[in-house]
């Protein structure tokens, strides 16, 4: 055997690793940001940095900044906050928060001489509907531990897809197996979590931290392990965008199928391919269902159209009814169908929303039926309005009840 | 029962429903790009767009436009090519590539009076070590075709941990099941697919489109239906940036253990995870391993040490030999365990590079051991270098001679 001349090999190959790492990158296309931002500072204010030497002005919107109220032709708004970044030496703009900020999961963008631009230096980004925001994390109580990646046991997340003969689609869906579930033999009640207009089933996923606040809950014995399922709630798309047949395509609000019926006619396809799939309790006792605004619309038509189907039902800040010009035969028979599905003693009925919700009034009407009824239900009025921050809180309050 | 006023309650409905689109993403910090960008025109040119009326030049940033020579105090670098916009109406800057673009996977960036920047009208970004590119695909013949998501059958992508007691962690990896693979009964071969430096879990399904590719040539019948494994290949991780308990953590290059052969020394806690919770075929005819420059290294280093384990060897642009200062067992008697591996005749031992990777010679080198010992392996040359085009080729190419 001819022998390997190592050391001149391993002489080499310190040399071409030296430069490998600026080759490897070599399709990112520029180097790395030479700034850190954000920094959540010790005592948890948070600094951010942008270089920027050419730029006349730099600024921050954040959801950690309080509204303010802009005059705009069509009267006085609220809008998010703004502040100021200051310049320091060799063109670096810093601003840190005044104040320490709350564990809170958090969103924000920078705005440099009036063009909105992501943190070139934050790798952690996510898509709210048609925008990119930057995000960060602030651990510590409650919240922050609770949204938080701990040393815990973790479930496993899967992109699933089903075929609709329905719907004529083969669709996406998310799915959360809790830890244990691989290799194991048990069965596990399931929770359908539905997303709102707008979102997908990565919408849970990314902006509602869901399966950090599982993985937490479960672990702490606060939640049952157990199987959640997210839908892709647009029963017009096959999946989130980018992430379908139709390549990269633009995300929308304009979705014409949303809340039509379909979606929740054909609901029970989900249901039987995850009992045919998953190890699941297959019955009522073991199934759950919630969503968020359009979301919790869907929830209060499927629930109440399979009274059979789910024992635990949640409305997050949910759109009530029906709209006006849409007909389809779910939406039928409205009284006596929440009657039936009343009348069959769910084991929770639950709806929460905040106090300055746009959907606070019809959800309060909705209410007002239930007590003339002498529905059961659980009500939960939080500070705030139509926001994941609140949907977060939700669910950590929602999955402790169930099964 | 009380009757509700349904229609009182449905207009009311339709008036929150027009206004709660903008509610609902008022987490959004900043309304929706009002440009299209990037845009596919029907001749496969693209056209790229930024509103920005404050702006003196506006500049793009791709992997589509030709490498320039620049001068710099060392010496002349190839860099990425760079094209100039046009400001045409309502501050809205504008670039049509002039030629159409073959069909591919495409990476870009803006850079808007010398900053860098994301482009705010697209979704679609991906990490590539320690930056953020817009991306968009070219959709057609070869390439085009098996990186998009079309109607044929996709297999499931899961995000799943285990514990290795060997790196004192739980680790994530990603996991591509077939379709057909859930409730079916059927045991499959696996593929272990490594990244490389600066990558993670996520890197070949990201970058490398790996599910596309997957779901395509399995559809085709081309390759096999087969689960596909692809670990974090730095042991000192838990996971990619974002999703391990140091929470949004900043990706890095300076990995200190990457290299060093625990991870090598780890690898069957992988393979025995995979054994026990997926229905594999528990045997080498039913293995292969490949990976990426430094995934070309592990796999290099894995299949030899272990050479009951895998019968198809892949290196894809592979660092080949440890290096200087780097001591383990692993790389102990490097001949006589590659002499061991050979004479246990691998199905398949396939070595690819480009001819202007700047691995080509440490390759050549390990081709003439090969060689000079009468090692039977296959050698496939491309054109290009160290680049993830080359990757997704590499891919393609490979998973055809699987099984």
């Amino acid at each position: 055997m001819k022998v390997m001349n190592f050391k001149k090999l391993s002489v080499l190959m310190a040399a071409l690793l030296a430069c490998g790492i600026g080759a490897m990158a070599q399709q990112a296309l520029w180097s790395a940001a030479e700034v850190v931002s954000p920094e959540v500072n010790p005592d948890n204010t948070v600094t951010f940095r942008l270089k920027a030497p050419k730029a006349v002005k730099v600024q921050l919107l954040g959801d950690f900044i309080p509204n303010r109220l802009v005059d705009t032709p069509s009267g006085v708004v609220e809008m998010p906050g703004i502040a100021d970044f200051t310049e320091t030496e060799g063109g670096v703009w810093e601003y840190t928060t005044p104040e320490p900020l709350k564990p809170e999961f958090y969103s924000y963008t920078f705005v440099v001489d009036g063009l909105k631009m992501s943190d070139p230096s934050n790798m952690h980004k996510l898509r709210d509907t048609g925008t990119i925001n930057d995000v960060f994390i602030v651990k510590g109580a409650e919240a922050g531990d609770l949204y938080s990646i701990n040393d815990v046991p973790h479930g496993t997340v899967s992109k699933v897809w089903y075929e609709s003969p329905k719907l004529g689609l083969q669709r996406r869906m998310s799915v959360y197996t809790p830890a244990g579930y691989e290799g194991g033999s048990k069965r596990y009640p399931v929770l359908y979590l539905l997303h709102g207009m707008g979102g997908d089933e990565n919408a849970w996923l990314e902006l509602g931290r869901a399966s950090q606040i599982l993985d937490n809950l479960i672990a702490s014995g606060k939640a049952k392990p157990m199987i959640v399922v997210f839908p892709n709630g647009n029963p017009a798309l096959e999946s989130a965008p980018g992430h379908g047949s139709n390549g990269f395509s633009r995300p929308t609000t304009a979705l014409p199928k949303t809340m039509t019926g379909e979606y929740e006619d054909a609901f029970p396809e989900i249901v039987n391919f995850i009992d045919k799939n998953y190890r699941t309790i297959k019955s009522k006792k073991g199934r759950a269902i919630a969503g968020l605004s359009m979301g919790g619309y869907h929830t209060l038509h499927i629930s109440k159209q399979y009274p059979d189907m789910f024992d635990y039902v949640g409305l997050f800040s949910a759109a009530i009814m029906p709209y006006e010009g849409v007909s389809h035969p779910v939406y039928d028979n409205f009284e006596e169908k929440l009657a039936t599905q009343m009348a069959k003693s769910p084991a929770l009925y639950w709806i929460a929303i905040g106090e300055t919700d746009f959907l606070y009034k019809p959800n309060e009407e909705f209410r007002k039926i239930l007590d003339a009824n002498n529905y059961k239900y659980i009500y939960r009025e939080s500070e705030g309005g139509h926001i994941w921050r609140n949907w977060r809180i939700y669910l950590s309050e929602f999955l402790p009840m169930l099964f």
